[in-house]
């Protein structure tokens, strides 16, 4: 019996993950266990300073009160009965693509279980705020995740996939594309007269790097990104050298 | 003039940071930009769902009541006057080493500093509840960092900085360890017998590489990790294709 554990960062009650659950349970048992709110850009965050609680909701949908990572974890080692042969954690309205998936809530979920020796698949979705449709990228995830069931990855290696809207054009094997980052933070006055911060949007600044998830979804195709977990930038290992 | 920003995910109350700071001031204008209260594992987690608010404790001291990510941010786009030439962010109590990086609050402020394309540093000092003492390790990121502003780093990478307790014996360039992780995650009653559950301290499980930052300070070396942000798993890029 094939297993698979469902997770995201938009909850437990967003569309987009029981989408991807319905397009998976032809491939085995598939358990959800998410967020019990919105947990977007919190990164490949962990709590450890207050106890998580858990709540189901009907058969093999849980809600946990923290992170997707805190959901893998309580997952493995507390609700499911066996192993998970694959963890997926989607269906994240708008992409993640390049430098910003070290934000994503949706990748640490699958980056958390590369770390802890699984199977992973990380799955976003283009979004405006007038249109998703989850249906091409659920029915994308299962392809993968059947192949990826029969062929699994080498070591700590996990995949980023990013669906764009409208008209699919194909598949691509790509790489994480480079942004250049510029904040932008807005400044407001509260009807006390006293400061407060939001953080924008980032604006698009984005290499241009044919081989980049970026170019791939801009272009109407499915990116694949194969990440690992090591940030070592291996090259700079002689200049630290010089350095120290 | 030298202008250095400092950060941290322990909170600007930390001794930690002050010890920095005070260690770096020889070296230029240093201005503490820290959250309100500690965000440790926060990960690379930014605020989007809710404002922020800044206050300043003394010259030069701000607290965010956000993620050490936020603070980068806002302390760039809001509070300095110019931009630095250098982030560091620490001193963590406690090592950031291995696969952990990606969950740290410490790093993930001095890898929001390199995607916005500055010089910076990550400090990490061993703690044990009975001892520690961030004397070697604010002394060396400060001759660090003086090196740094010589010579920076090429591109989007930053120096992940682990101090052990005692005595030292050298600094070693490192790469990142690889730890085989297990989730521990313990069950409890509350007193209306409803179950909560907290994330264990991960078990210690890690791989023998004489390169690793783990191997280093575990031998009293200080250890030095050039990162960068590029997760893309290249050599897999391949095997992908034979999947889509």
């Amino acid at each position: 019996m094939t297993r698979i554990l469902v997770t995201n960062d938009d909850g437990h009650l967003s569309p987009g993950i029981h989408a991807l659950a319905d397009a998976l349970r032809p491939l085995g048992d598939v358990v959800i266990v998410a967020p019990q709110t919105e947990a977007s850009a919190v990164g490949h965050a962990l709590t450890l300073r207050r106890p998580l609680r858990v709540e189901q909701f009907g058969e093999g949908v849980y809600a946990v009160d923290g992170t997707p990572t805190d959901c893998v974890n309580i997952a493995i080692d507390q609700i499911l009965t066996h192993k998970p042969d694959l963890i997926v954690s989607g269906i994240n309205k708008g992409f993640n693509i390049g430098d910003d998936v070290t934000y994503s809530g949706t990748v640490a979920g699958a980056l958390e279980g590369a770390l802890l020796g699984f199977q992973a698949i990380a799955v976003s979705q283009q979004f405006t705020r007038e249109e998703w449709d989850f249906t091409a990228a659920a029915s994308f995830a299962a392809q993968l995740a059947e192949a990826l069931l029969k062929q699994p990855m080498p070591g700590r290696t996990f995949l980023n996939v990013n669906v764009p809207m409208g008209k699919i054009k194909g598949i691509r094997s790509t790489v994480q594309a480079r942004r250049n980052h510029i904040t932008k933070v807005a400044r407001r006055l509260d009807p006390r007269q006293r400061p407060y911060f939001w953080i924008e949007e980032a604006s698009d600044d984005w290499d241009l790097d044919e081989a980049s998830d970026h170019h791939a979804v801009n272009q109407g195709y499915i990116s694949v990104t194969p990440l690992q977990p090591d940030l070592t930038d291996h090259a700079a290992i002689d200049l630290v050298k010089a350095l120290i």
